[in-house]
């Protein structure tokens, strides 16, 4: 049946391609390709419709079936199985035949998942297509084609929150029932498996511009599971302020590539953005203006809208450092200076970059606040399973300068060595850790730390440990310190800069700073980095689930929501693919994927960047002989 | 009187301050900013609105009064004097006074010029403002205030089209008639100077957040006149597609940096996208899907956009490379082969990136066919003033390996030398300039050519003429033709890839190519490239006038409209200051006014790429010690 359906469209468009190019008038060019594709060594090729290849396919029925993992990102892990067929159908021939959830919880949120992949489905039909009466889909078939979804989570699985726990397989089947039903099966053991789920099945089907239907295999059974817990996206709203539109959009893109974890890194010295009830003065100071704030009802919305996408909304509260504008108010209410070395200058002798701030570790208010601060925040982002200390670039010297603190020591009878100043930074860890803990009621949940000074082999068993806390390894410090910290047991998350900094590349931020972080990464950089791999390498050693994934970092010196799309995807998604599949091989055999994949973004409302002309994406593999 | 208001409008912020903060209810932080701005040696400094400061600016009259050339981007060239003063007034409120001008024709543009400038005007006015009511406003000096415009073109100036002889000078005085009228004068010697004045009048206004109002100087008093003749930017629509929409919204942000020329890079050898009612099959096989076409009345509207926005969208048809798919109903109908190596493989071995394809310079229907091209091109962009024939990376050994070619050598006795095959190439181009000037109705006009084999110094008189061509430069060719071409008198454009390559920095976009072209230009790198100052180091001679200007240059192997203004702006800012203004200085000096326009423009509707965190433009100069 699917056969004479393609057979028959390209009869049609042989009949009006003569028809029409027989005319001058300019509106008539507005015909189809004269182009069919066909499946060769797993590869679609172009060809002319003509004679005998008059039966082609077309380029979405060609994406759809020709390889074996079709157009799917990422790539699935298990069982993959993609029938040669299709089928078209209306949109509205798409129903949710039945949920089998362990509770009403989870069943509203399945109900929202499918919701969030019907609207989704929806978008990739172009909006000229909707108003108009459709003249191609004159066969009763596509018309009356019924799409059955039946979502079936096991009893256990009434988790509604994402943790390092949760077990995200999934299982889909699509099978045809008859001409007019397809029935599809989605089976998890938890809502989070189920949404993915969906989004593989929304990568099953395309809009066929020829037949102006939309179009899904006929036939599939794919059996998946994500290789790595963690795998996320490092937003910074702190230097550029981004609206909440902007992090929807950000979040929908991460769902599309299953990454689940959206690490907030929400505040900074530049600005603070993040309402609080409880001292309403931060934002007051800290916003860039009024208007540059996150409420309370955006943050719920943000947390809700990320979970029922399987994403973590993870909040980050950068101490000491990385901490500076909106503390101002401390002062004038009489509790002293908080932040130290604020907006000082020259910057460059106190901080990384502009604007200096950092805390002051030995005023007992800090304290105060901060539990305040980690109080509202358990309650916005929660319920909370893991929490982002930062903890980055603490600058010795601005403490050094600064007489409250060099008071401080003298009368502790300390000395101004490094190692000093580390140890009070350790103990305003320890005490932002007990705060946390207090904030969330007394349940432990880890802390995520930027490995640095105070996480070095020598100093490690002093300061923190595997129990409480996770490492999440920017910089350098993979040379330095991925062995020591897995030989101890801490959990790493991988965020290694030479590949997973998207924000670097672009020339000069700051006069003395070269923010260029050795150049631009390539989707292909971004894509080769594999923590396995490294870690072998760097250890010999398999530390198996020690390494629990990795992020990409963008921090916003030089973006905002003007280019966020462009500089998150389609990276992003190669970064995705490294973390769900964890595939043997490098970019090169994900290519043509990745390439289709990143059409399907922008189809979804992403703007992504581009990675080769358009004539790569119809000619596939040409580009690279 | 403007000082009363901002008096009042100080002391009503901090009343609602206080107000507002003893609340804790989530919403009620939609209050003003603590922070007020004063001007301190040209520079505008964040300070707390309290007390002794309660007279502070707000951040939109500082940058509008502050410094010598308050927010003015390019910056004026001759005299430049802006009052310290700001009044308020409605849009409502704006007039066009009085048109003056030689001609109906000019006047319809002015009209239009004068339209385009309100509704650009109206877009800095925040979509919520709009509809609500504004209690603000509350002095009726700003509800019923007038801005009289006046525009007045020489008799003379009765061009329509942009020529490299248009004057584009322009006076434009602000002066304050009385609490109620303002008065504005546009004086040019052509229209396109007088829109101008517009763009500029345009930067003497501001929305201002925290009355909610528009805002503009007092007083002001600018003349102003380019000192490059050509200053362009050049998209490529041809490796990918961009809709209509985008290329509007290029000619728009050229517009609001004076820059005058779209040269479009409409076709190459991935595709075919223009419709040419006389070869409707090129757009048939070239173009990427019937939708990625450029219809002919397309062609008309952007050609009138930009005319109205005094920008010349210049076509080029590049030739006898980069022209492969859409040639192939070429051999269907008889006339032999057209495209060379069209599509050929491996691709790197019969030209510079995929897909191949090189015309067939010794096949009379050619010509028959460029000539046809040139035809309706000369008609649908017209009137030319200008024309670009590309002319870049021709491959010899295309037509080294291809039979048709070497037998025709062999006819002709011509050995098959490098010098050969630039014969025949020279005598493609001199044909097709002859084809050009019969397209044009017998009228010559400059045809612009890429430095290339043809125009090294050995070759050059026996092709190539300066009363013909200008030469554009893109590469290394400063270093090794510059100097015989000014000799030789030719005018020249630069667009030298070290600076002015804009897509330049994304990784590789095939596998044997690294695209990176020496790595991302950062504006700071565009800002500084200086044409007239290379010129004096390589020549050690001031070559005036034949120095046209320059073009930043957007292939798109790596682009498409989704990433396509991150990429061309704020950089083609950078580029449009150099060419207008022509600073003594580097970017240092220009970067608050910079990091202002960049804001601006995003307000236009122009997705710019950021430069700096935010905080770096609410405290300006402090980014940079």
């Amino acid at each position: 049946m699917a056969t004479l359906e393609s057979a028959s469209g390209g009869l049609y468009l042989l009949l009006i391609t003569s028809l029409v190019f027989s005319s001058t008038s300019n509106a008539n060019f507005e015909v189809p390709n004269p182009w069919g594709w066909t499946c060769i060594n797993e590869t679609c090729m172009k060809l002319e419709n003509v004679g005998n290849h008059a039966s082609l396919m077309t380029f979405s029925k060609c994406k759809l079936t020709c390889g074996r993992d079709g157009v799917l990102w990422p790539k699935p892990t298990g069982i993959t199985h993609i029938g040669g067929e299709t089928i078209h159908f209306p949109l509205e021939g798409l129903t949710l035949n039945g949920i089998v959830t362990p509770s009403q919880e989870v069943e509203d949120l399945a109900q929202k998942a499918y919701d969030i992949f019907r609207a989704n489905l929806a978008k990739m039909i172009p909006l000229t297509e909707n108003k108009n009466g459709n003249n191609h889909n004159h066969m009763s078939q596509i018309k009356n084609r019924t799409i059955a979804i039946n979502i079936d989570i096991s009893k256990s699985g009434t988790a509604t929150y994402l943790t390092l726990e949760t077990n995200e397989a999934y299982v889909l089947n699509i099978r045809p029932v008859d001409d007019l039903l397809t029935s599809v099966s989605v089976l998890a053991s938890t809502f989070f498996g189920a949404r993915h789920a969906l989004e593989t099945l929304l990568q099953l089907m395309e809009y066929d511009e020829e037949h102006a239907a939309l179009e899904m295999v006929a036939f599939a059974a794919i059996s998946d599971s994500p290789k790595y817990k963690y795998r996320g996206i490092l937003l910074d709203t702190a230097r550029n302020f981004y609206s909440v539109k902007s992090i929807e959009r950000t979040l929908d893109a991460m769902a599309a590539n299953k990454l689940n974890t959206f690490h907030w890194h929400i505040t900074d010295t530049h600005s603070f953005p993040l309402y609080l009830e409880n001292l309403p003065d931060m934002v007051y100071y800290g916003a860039y203006s009024p208007k540059e704030v996150y409420k309370t009802t955006d943050i719920y919305n943000l947390v809700d809208y990320g979970r029922v996408r399987g994403i973590r909304v993870m909040p980050e509260f950068s101490a000491p450092a990385h901490a500076g504008n909106g503390w101002q108010w401390a002062k004038n209410k009489g509790l002293g200076d908080i932040a130290l070395c604020l907006n000082k200058s020259p910057w460059s002798s106190f901080c990384q970059e502009p604007p200096c701030g950092q805390l002051n570790v030995v005023n007992e208010n800090t304290y105060r606040v901060l539990g305040q601060i980690y109080e509202e925040m358990a309650v916005i982002f929660g319920p909370l399973d893991l929490f982002h200390f930062g903890g980055e670039e603490i600058n010795l010297s601005c403490w050094n300068t600064t007489e409250n603190i060099t008071n401080y020591m003298r009368e502790k009878g300390l000395n101004r060595t490094d190692d000093s100043f580390i140890k009070l930074w350790s103990d305003f860890q320890s005490k932002a850790y007990g705060l946390l803990v207090t904030a969330n009621k007394g349940k432990h949940i880890p802390g995520i730390l930027w490995a640095s000074n105070l996480t070095k082999e020598s100093l490690l068993g002093m300061h923190i440990d595997p129990e409480h806390y996770i490492i999440q390894i920017g910089k350098s410090e993979i040379d330095s310190q991925l062995k020591h910290l897995l030989q101890k047991g801490f959990h790493i998350i991988f965020s290694n800069e030479d590949a997973w900094s998207l924000d670097c590349g672009f020339g000069s931020g700051y006069k003395n700073e070269d923010s260029s972080c050795g150049g631009y990464k390539g989707w292909q950089a971004v894509y080769n980095n594999n923590p396995t791999k490294i870690t072998i390498n760097r250890t010999s050693s398999f530390y198996g689930d020690l390494i629990l994934g990795g992020e990409a970092t963008l921090r916003s010196t030089q973006t905002d929501e003007q280019s966020l799309d462009a500089k998150l995807w389609p990276r992003g998604a190669a970064l995705a693919e490294r973390l769900w599949t964890n595939p043997l091989h490098n970019w090169e055999p994900a290519e043509t994927r990745f390439i289709h994949h990143r059409q399907r973004m922008v189809k979804r409302g992403i703007q992504a960047d581009r990675i080769q002309p358009q004539w790569c994406h119809q000619n596939e593999g040409l580009c690279y002989l």
